[in-house]
């Protein structure tokens, strides 16, 4: 992603403030919010290059969310996909700052002159973005999340956790993408929100049940985390085969909220189907 | 500043995550940064809401900052500005999410559908804020300090190190307060960089001074940090005496710098003197 194009050169070789930017973002991450910009932008016929920089921006706000949520003061973990995160590498000062820089980031190449978009798509795309990461969107929802490990869940304020935590993002690039196309925006967001809707519930679902049931040389991170956190899931809620059963029935719905788009919307079944049936 | 304003009120009231931004907030600043933007502002004919909202803006970037500098992990402060920080009051987890809200909170601000201003001059503003604030400027600046406690850095570093963690700041809330105007923002902005060069030294110059001199019951913070945590400081380089020499010159030239101006500089000339005369 050469994210040293974004750093003067003297002050990038002052401190090690890139490269813990850098290990955060290139971690091999699924890039399920950068497939989410990028299927939506389709449905709207919106050009490639404006998609890969609005799919970079929400790539970063993800990487600087999961930098701080692996800092010992948060979740506290070692592993990320397989390798040790930002803080055992750099310290927890330099994944403080990587992670605050890469969320300034994600703002400033939306804003950038570079990018094929007019003034006003750029200034609604920063403001579903703000929206969906701030304090009623990812940071609220693990504002709540952290607030409660230990503590009783109801599971209307479960969903609305999870809603927040992870939904709104991906909400949230759905949107970003169908923003950058020339079709009329408002006429598929109906039908999009509804799919949003789905997935992000799909998403977190799948999550909780690879916690619980998958290896952690699969997964990449240490499994069984929640459990041992004493954490609020799906699996704690439903058990394993019913968290199972959810899954698919979000599965079919996610699909059924398509229809409306016809073929133009192969790319996002393709992407509910991933999310359906990873196994990291 | 009714930070509430900006959540649902259901989300509010499931973490204390909106508690501690407006701990962070709320405390007393003397608020520079917003007196900058309006100084300048004033210069180019800005209307008065719009400045309002950019220099609300700076001082949530500027909060943040505070909030992530004070944690253990950083500059582990207890105090600021009198009262217990954020992490001491809401646990390091809530303060290090409200850092994170805070920023989102300041670009969410700029990109707002509320601001008078042009999308033209948002996406303007939002690029000065990030390229400020960023990897380039407030966090890069950041990191290089802490990358060099105990370490050491030469004059010239040293005077990068402080021109990118609180001049880079100050300078965009000049250049900021300057584009909610209706002049030509090019014309005055020549001047206005070379005063907020001086403006930015001057005022760390002083923090050096006032750290090494003044005691915790005035300073709100404690005293004495930089030379116990071993930090590169003015008052090391040129001793106490020649550290205030320095920000005197440095007061000099920033009035020299506002002579183009004439009399719409007063607040800026003002503002400056604050800055050279201030005792905590």
């Amino acid at each position: 992603m050469g994210l040293n194009r974004y750093a003067d050169h003297a002050v990038a070789h002052k401190s090690p403030l890139l490269n813990a930017m850098t290990h955060g973002v290139m971690n091999g991450g699924k890039r399920v919010r950068a497939l989410a910009v990028l299927a939506a932008g389709e449905l709207n016929g919106a050009a490639t290059p404006a998609l890969l920089t609005v799919a970079a921006a929400l790539e970063y706000i993800h990487a600087y969310s999961l930098i701080h949520d692996d800092l010992p003061c948060m979740d506290d973990d070692d592993l990320r996909r397989g390798q040790p995160t930002v803080h055992v590498v750099y310290g927890e000062a330099q994944a403080l700052l990587a992670g605050d820089a890469l969320q300034t980031l994600a703002f400033s190449l939306l804003a950038s002159r570079d990018v094929e978009l007019s003034a006003n798509t750029q200034i609604r795309l920063i403001r579903e973005l703000a929206r969906a990461s701030g304090a009623v969107g990812m940071a609220g929802g693990q504002a709540i999340d952290l607030y409660h490990v230990g503590l009783s869940l109801s599971q209307t304020d479960m969903q609305m956790m999870h809603q927040l935590k992870t939904g709104a993002l991906l909400h949230a690039s759905l949107v970003m993408g169908a923003l950058c196309g020339e079709g009329d925006v408002n006429e598929p967001i109906d039908a999009l929100n509804l799919f949003a809707e789905h997935l992000g519930l799909l998403f977190q679902v799948v999550d909780d049940i690879l916690d619980a049931s998958q290896e952690t040389a699969v997964l990449g991170k240490t499994a069984g985390k929640d459990d041992a956190a004493n954490k609020p899931t799906y699996v704690r809620a439903l058990g394993l085969e019913g968290a199972r059963d959810y899954a698919q029935s979000l599965y079919r719905s996610a699909l059924a909220a398509l229809t409306p788009y016809g073929e133009r919307a192969q790319r996002l079944a393709d992407l509910a189907a991933y999310c359906a049936t990873r196994v990291y």
